[in-house]
């Protein structure tokens, strides 16, 4: 039985998993962490796919989503978070030259968008817009049925656009960009900032918050914390209007830890769209829902992608 | 010969032109004006294609390129500029029950992308941003050389982005909008309240402007006019990097009126890009250029759709 081997290359662990070529139930997944154990990364990268590797002569291609900036076509990883050294390296023509198997490469984000337009959330959409807000805001862009790769591969930064033109330091070193506003740090920071000028709240008024215990105040009512969350909320909302009059979509799909805080988020998500949008002709049939995936989706998108190409 | 008949249906004039189906020169071209004359409009548009109609049997499919909201997939005008009553006109089912050809139908500003993507300034490039400055600002995006349509193809509406939120009402009636801050009017109306301020420029103080008035003036080095046109090109480059993440495309084409200010405004345009992409990577290789065919841009690409539509 033919098989795929596909990786999911994260910030804090490695996933392996094995799938007939037809499924996507996977017949072996390993996890390792993402930092090293002294051994060269690469080098355990290789040892754990000949770990999951199913018997000689069985495996088709590998599939490997990896976060950070890489480039698809050719296949180089251009920075590795969390895995020290790992600039540009040629991960295609590595495991191409140890395992003689085509190996397809795409970045976490856009595989994420794949996986939930072919297995999750989002199928049956032709036009789908994926929103990550974690740590940092990513995203991925299906059109047409298609991944939005753009010249380079380096498409579907949705969390790099300017919402507040000198606003807050984004990571990138640019200010006010949707995840300096919005990201699960933000959300955390400007709560923290609100009990340092004196508003009340559940939340601990020392040591440093996350967006999880934002969320948590929110359920129980907390004024501060729901206006943290409405807050974001208003801006997801204004860069998703943005996107929808640029892409049209019919679905947006929103994953990452802060999605977690569900309706408290997503409503005020909601009606910031409705009231940003020029025309409600581009919100009226859009369905707004959560990843279905999980952590999973990275994986099963580098597997919709192999699928895609080794199929041919 | 087997002909196709294009067609321009701009806010002032509508043109119609024979172009041999493997050629993109026409042997005809008519013009009339937009506003009518008594003649219903589409009695006036079938009188229009009759005229140009070269033999009996020669013309083997018909594209439309129409200024306004429109479905390219239905070929229905939702609202045609300029033509009083034209609300949810079904212009392609009329012209095939009237002429029993083809019909494709397109948006003026998707139409002009399609055009210079392939018969103008993109030719060559697979993933191409073109966005037109004008009374309004409009666009059209080519990726992996397919235009964007979107879900219901209204996708491509790069002027409604919002640049600063609570900043100047937009003609579409939300705020702070592209078009808000650097289409025609916006330009003039800016200069208009600096005069009014004080502000020491050999604009006229009094009567309104126009943007080819700040244009001329800045042309003359009048400081004023400058700003204009660098403040413009200031939100213009904002926007423009937030596309770049989205499309990483290779190229950006600027048409309408308001590019033919050319240099004074496309520097600090291009400046704005540099100073707001996040990694150079996204613009050390994007060629940043004017529109190569004028006028001509909506009808080429609608001769472009039709070719590609029609030779199926």
């Amino acid at each position: 039985m033919a098989q795929y081997i596909i990786l999911d290359i994260g910030g804090t662990q490695i996933r392996a998993a094995c799938f007939p070529t037809e499924s996507q139930i996977p017949t072996k997944v390993v996890r390792i962490p993402t930092q090293g154990d002294g051994i060269p990364p690469l080098d355990r990268l290789t040892n754990l796919i000949a770990e999951v590797w199913p018997s000689p002569d069985a495996v088709a291609a590998i599939g490997v989503a990896a976060a950070g900036p890489l480039d698809p076509y050719a296949g180089i990883v251009i920075e590795a978070p969390n895995i020290p050294g790992w600039i540009n390296v040629p991960l295609k023509q590595h495991l191409e030259n140890r395992f003689h198997v085509p190996v397809y490469l795409g970045n976490d984000a856009n595989m994420a968008a794949l996986g939930e337009w072919k297995y999750g959330a989002g199928r049956g959409h032709h036009h789908l817009i994926y929103m990550t807000i974690s740590t940092g805001i990513g995203g991925g862009i299906i059109v047409d049925d298609q991944l939005l790769l753009g010249a380079r591969g380096f498409a579907g930064e949705l969390g790099h656009i300017t919402i507040l033109p000198d606003g807050p330091l984004c990571g990138c070193g640019q200010r006010g960009h949707l995840e300096a506003l919005a990201s699960g740090p933000a959300i955390a920071l400007w709560a923290e900032n609100e009990l340092k000028c004196g508003v009340a709240s559940i939340l601990p008024s020392s040591g440093s918050l996350t967006a999880k215990d934002v969320g948590h105040a929110a359920e129980q009512g907390d004024p501060l914390a729901l206006a943290a969350l409405s807050r974001a909320g208003h801006f997801l909302g204004i860069a998703l209007a943005n996107y929808l009059h640029i892409f049209n979509s019919s679905i947006i799909i929103l994953g990452g830890g802060v999605s977690k805080c569900g309706y408290l988020l997503i409503q005020p998500l909601k009606t910031s769209i409705a009231e940003h949008v020029l025309s409600i002709d581009y919100f009226n049939e859009v369905t707004i829902t959560t990843a279905a995936l999980g952590d999973d989706a990275g994986l099963m998108g580098a597997l919709a992608l192999t699928q895609a190409r080794a199929g041919r």
